[in-house]
């Protein structure tokens, strides 16, 4: 198991988000090769700015672990997160983060810099392209209903 | 009603928190002279770095009124939101927040500087003595449980 395979989940969730109408972000926590929480973006069908993928993620993981640290944990995510995911993966002490696409305009790089822990590793680009147009169809298909 | 009446029932939450052995930090959100959702933190209950009393109160009041924006209301809480919740009220366009006590570690303002939008208001140090006093107590107690 790579982070390759496990991206291909993550954006398996974020195809589950596009087919719900929901911007197509998805996220995956995996513990010593162990998928323990997987979910996708639900901000419209929960009416919540909270429910992230990577919060709802996190919330998961925890749950089961039955813990609130998410150390030896990696997040593959499809999108860079936002400032508010970034906060919640440094509070979870998550000990890596791979995600897919940056996100230019709401990443937490271009908004604060580097606000993650310094011990977290992290990897960028892994299935960019394939996130990258999920998110281009989605706008292109809300921009014209037609397509 | 004004500012210091709303934060007063902050303050109030927040010992709640500290009743659940959690630490003391309570928010309360306000739409129009209507407390719309109250809420302190339980990351230690819930095992859940994500549940903070402003994340939770977001939740609630969204719940609320059916709808994931919170324009025209107010928060009030009784620290500085961290980096998550920052994202978390930047996300929920609420028009105001109102905090007592500065967070000078894990603060957003210590963190990031000003990552919030542009249009809320923010007002700052409204009974701050009083929630730096329940903090510093819970965080003595924790030290010496014999206090």
């Amino acid at each position: 198991m790579n982070d390759l395979y496990y991206m291909k989940l993550a954006i398996e969730e974020a195809k589950k988000a596009f087919s719900e109408d929901e911007v197509p972000i998805g996220a995956i926590i995996v513990s010593r090769n162990r998928v323990i929480a997987r979910a996708h973006n639900m901000t419209e069908t929960l009416n919540d700015v909270t429910a992230h993928a990577e919060i709802l993620a996190i919330t998961a993981a925890e749950n089961f672990i039955g813990g609130k640290y998410l150390r030896d944990c990696t997040m593959y995510v499809s999108l860079e997160p936002c400032v508010m995911c970034s906060g919640a993966i440094a509070w979870s002490q998550l000990s890596k983060l791979v995600y897919a696409a940056k996100d230019l305009k709401k990443g937490y790089t271009a908004v604060c810099g580097n606000i993650l822990h310094s011990k977290i590793e992290i990897v960028t680009g892994i299935l960019q392209l394939e996130s990258e147009a999920l998110i281009k169809d989605f706008f292109a298909r809300k921009r014209n209903p037609k397509i």
